[in-house]
């Protein structure tokens, strides 16, 4: 007999060699027939495996993130049957589930391509399979054997791959006639794959090599349920409506240049004034929480690196030093703005009345990323974060969370994010000896920033042995107007640096102690944000953030000077205005400005030029009534003011 | 019987091998007692040396820079002879003349050490060499007998120099004791040379590298009358006091940290608040003149750069290359904005109808300097530049530097820089060759510049030979409030970087053209800016600019809740003011605060309790009456229209 541990912490005895299959059957048919994953000592299984040994376990149904790994990974080994079916001789390199779906890597030989044309086919050949209730079979195999399986199949990927591995243990699994080395887990069988849709073709060199053969990347997505499908699909489009690259370029907001290289925006005048309108918008709430702007420079000394200890942890894999061409200096790419800023706190001599000292910077960092993994402005080699660092005693560390909560929640509400949950990450309270700083900091801290989310009355999850090695943090993860999940702002409490740089405070008693530093970004970066808050809003951007506020469309060449009297009145009035000036018919000006994205539509003719007034209409709902032009002013700032 | 050509072109006929001094007397007596130097076709040479050719000449006196140079310069030599009888066996670097004085690199061995002290000695035995009459006498002699010369001298250095020159025609200059490998020219004798001061000592490397010997170096200076260097003191003692290094630690605006690196600076918040005020300022002003701010990345791949051809020019000598670990990519620090700006440029297509475009980015950028060259704020090796580049028909050229020339007018005025001359620089129309662009171009270009001037009535000086290759430029000379003179704010005019990006607008008759290019900075960058700024007000900012605008002072504890409630008033009305509440009775604190610089003194006691009052002091100017602080905002805010 074993004793199986479940997630309340009670436990029950089974048969030794019982399945999380089984263990679900003897709670309840109706579990059994929904799950689909098991975690098993914290790692996820096949729900048919044995359990052989004592064990605390999870079932997992469709929701969870094992789940539908397991039903992904499970359908990236149905599409590689279907291929071998239809495209003998095929070899395999990698199939893994990915957040939405799977993919597979493959190389059907150099004289057939695989196009997004063929991928129908492959999808029905997928159904078919399934529908045939294949049973994923797991096999563990020395290597020998798993080397003998592949050379006879001819497929030199899954060599190298097992070479690779050397002398580990290894696992198959095998279902239909396919066969693939393989950790798991998987489903029992392949019937719950009801609804698969085979999205496009794309080329990845073999383990992301460049110098390597390019193979065909086929990714694809899979529900137990057509309507998940179908929901999904729907998502799919929408978020692809959405993208932030497709709406930076045709709102003019940012482009790149092959020249100037990948990851590096190049942002065009719209989207500098609207990452500065944001960036006015925090300076001045941080002015009025006693925040001091500071410039560094873009480069330091490796010294200042080596210091901090980024050096030793970031230096091979990012952007190599900068020397100079006599002196033997080296210098790198600043990867962050908190070695700078600590040296600026060393510049100067602290006693405890000066605390806490909030030193902010929008600070440009460079990080390097593969080519491969750059995605508009959401992953990126340059950015800026809205950055800032908090000096204080370890007493200070509530008031100080609660005053950057009070910022986050204030951007939340200007930007219309309302769907968020605050996660806390704590230090695992069994492994102390991981972390630095002292036990009763680490309360101090810890219990600053709980006490803090709960006067703020926010929806937080704790998250313990989440924790960073020098401090617990919070970070906020925000759900857009279609659902997805987003993580932006982070407040996170640091032991390390002022160790490491060795600052100080003169405290009450006379003598010399340590600060605690904080960093905080509310926003993360710029270019991050920016692409958040377009996929949030689709571009259609708060009036208050908009590039343009209103348009003026003279309904004929006549009221061409009336629409000029108008639009310097708004202007000077500090409202963002153009005028359509073109000699398209009124319906026309209506219908491309709609798309536009402005806010509001300022209508003027016979009647509205004889009276003063202007026709408004806003974006997207229509008419809302005619209002003398000066009275358009006060309307939009008390519309601006509502969302400030 | 040669032809002498003067600068008014008048030529006159003298005996062959006749000095500048004999022409100067066959001039006036009087002329010939003030001459210094004379320039014989673009060289200058001693006024006693012969001429032997048709030459055009021209005479200097004391005002200009050529007789400024021969004076220094022999003063360099007479230190030189002082320091030889003085220290028997010392060895000679090199001993120029610099823009203020001379300095000698010596070694006068390993066991004698020169320090300050010793400069009265020096100096003593400079004035006693002076008053003997000591004739400089030149004697052009080839390289073997120099060499044999300095061998028997035993002094290294002058045999490195003599080697290094390789079989060039060589001259020794002779006064007293003395010889010198040297070019000269030099005065006629050491009589001129009434008043001298040697200034300080430094250690300096033979030829600035750091892997040779460190050589002892003395600064000097000189002057024909006493009166003129009892002048010079004073100024240099004004400028000490007003150096920007100085008062920028003072009032805590900038640091640096050598962990950073040199030539790095870190601004501190005020200083922050000041650079953002300028930039705030600069930017109003701007996007009234219709510019359109963009951002670019710190970095450029070195296609980028090898396309714009600062890789060829400059590659070798600046910030060496940053790789990437993988993908062999190499990027550098962006030594200026241009190539970015072009790249967004041509991210789109341009009408003539669109045209002019005009791209602002205070873009930081970063260009090496040795270390031994930087100096605070102005010779630094990461400046942000208060940059622009205006894209423009050549028919718009005038129009457009009409409105930079706006706004570096404005700029002047509001930072009360009064005196100042705008330098013309043209092409060389005998070397047409040497420049891009057609004729046409050049000559509408040149002619918007010099039309542009005149409608604003500048004051101008016109350099012919003095534009860049790829186009004519106008700089600004300032004067700041002791005299000195400093380069701000530039515009110049680029054919260049259009070619070579090639950059393009459709015109009006459909074709494609080529735009023209300015580029223009009317700060120039704004860590020189600030550093002029400071060197010019000594740190007393404009009101508009000025950190603190107002300090309010309670006369006892009692008035504190008032000046609470003033202090309040006053931020919230946009005037930035502190309260000194220290319990220092109230001359004590009128004296600290007078010091620190802040333009008004708030005084409140029982009287300005009751009334709601605040008596005012100017700041270096004492009491200007009693107002309602309600009044002083207005006060103020009238100020401040005035300067801006």
């Amino acid at each position: 007999m074993i004793n199986i541990t479940f997630p309340d912490n009670s436990v029950r005895q089974f048969e030794n060699g019982i399945s999380g299959l089984e263990i679900a059957k003897s709670l309840s048919n109706s579990l059994a027939r929904e799950i689909l994953a098991i975690t098993v000592d914290k790692e996820i299984w096949d729900i048919t495996r044995p359990i052989n040994k004592d064990a605390s376990i999870k079932l997992h149904k469709w929701g969870d993130e094992e789940s539908k790994h397991a039903f992904w990974h499970s359908s990236a080994h149905l599409m590689a049957e279907a291929i071998e079916s239809l495209y003998p001789g095929t070899k395999f390199g990698i199939g893994p589930a990915i957040e939405n779906g799977f993919y597979y890597d493959i190389d059907p030989g150099d004289s057939v391509q695989i196009t997004e044309s063929d991928l129908p086919d492959i999808e029905n050949k997928m159904k078919e399979l399934a529908s045939q209730k294949q049973v994923y079979t797991r096999k563990e195999v020395p290597t020998d054997e798993a080397l003998k399986i592949f050379k006879e199949k001819g497929d030199e990927y899954k060599i190298e791959l097992i070479t690779d591995l050397g002398d580990a243990k290894l696992s198959l699994y095998s279902q239909g006639n396919f066969t693939d080395l393989c950790r798991g887990p998987h489903l029992p069988d392949t019937s719950p794959i009801k609804a698969i849709k085979l999205l496009n073709v794309a080329g990845a060199y073999w383990r992301g090599d460049e110098k390597r053969k390019m193979l065909t990347r086929i990714y694809g997505i899979s529900f137990p349920k057509q309507s998940m499908l179908d929901e999904y699909l729907v998502l799919l489009e929408k978020a692809r409506e959405r993208d932030h690259r497709k709406v930076g370029r045709e709102l003019e907001l940012f482009t790149f240049s092959q020249r100037v290289g990948s990851g590096l925006p190049l942002w065009l005048p719209k989207g500098a004034q609207l990452r500065e309108r944001l960036e006015s918008f925090l300076k001045k709430v941080q002015q009025k929480h006693g925040y001091l702007p500071v410039i560094t420079p873009h480069i330091g000394q490796k010294e200042l690196y080596v210091t901090s200890g980024h050096y030793e942890k970031y230096g091979k894999d990012s952007f190599q030093p900068i020397k100079t061409p006599q002196e033997g200096e080296e210098f790198l790419l600043k990867p962050m703005n908190c070695p700078h800023h600590c040296e600026i706190y060393r510049s100067r001599q602290f006693s405890y009345k000066d605390l806490p000292v909030r030193y902010a910077e929008f600070g440009t960092v460079y990080r390097y990323e593969q080519s491969g993994e750059l995605h508009g402005l959401t992953r990126v080699r340059g950015f800026t974060q809205d950055d800032a660092h908090i000096f204080c005693t370890p007493d200070q560390l509530k008031e100080e969370f609660t005053k950057v909560i009070d910022i986050i929640l204030y951007i939340f509400k200007a930007l219309d994010f309302q769907d968020f949950t605050a996660q806390i990450s704590l230090r695992d309270p069994d492994d102390k000896e991981k972390y630095i700083g002292s036990d009763e900091n680490w309360k101090k801290a810890e219990d600053a920033i709980i006490e803090a989310t709960q006067e703020k009355g926010l929806v937080t999850v704790i998250e313990k042995g989440e924790a960073a090695f020098y401090g617990p943090k919070l970070d906020f993860m925000v759900r857009d107007a279609i659902g997805r999940k987003w993580q932006l702002g982070t407040i996170q409490v640091d032991y390390n640096l002022p160790e490491r740089f060795d600052l100080e405070y003169v405290g009450a008693d006379n003598e010399k102690h340590r600060p605690v530093m904080i960093h905080r970004a509310p926003f993360g970066s710029m270019e991050r944000f920016v692409a958040v808050l377009i996929e949030h809003t689709g571009g259609k951007f708060p009036l208050w953030l908009s590039p343009e506020q209103a348009v003026i469309l003279p309904i004929s060449e006549k009221y061409h000077d009336y629409a000029e009297k108008v639009l310097n009145y708004l202007n000077n009035s500090d409202i963002r205005t153009l005028i359509d000036g073109r000699s398209e018919k009124i319906g026309r000006k209506i219908r491309d400005n709609e798309l536009k994205k402005i806010p509001y539509l300022l209508i003027v003719g016979e009647k509205e030029a004889e009276a003063g007034n202007v026709s408004v209409r806003k974006q997207g709902e229509g008419d809302i009534g005619t209002m003398k032009f000066e009275e358009f002013v006060e309307f939009i700032k008390t519309e601006v003011e509502k969302q400030l």
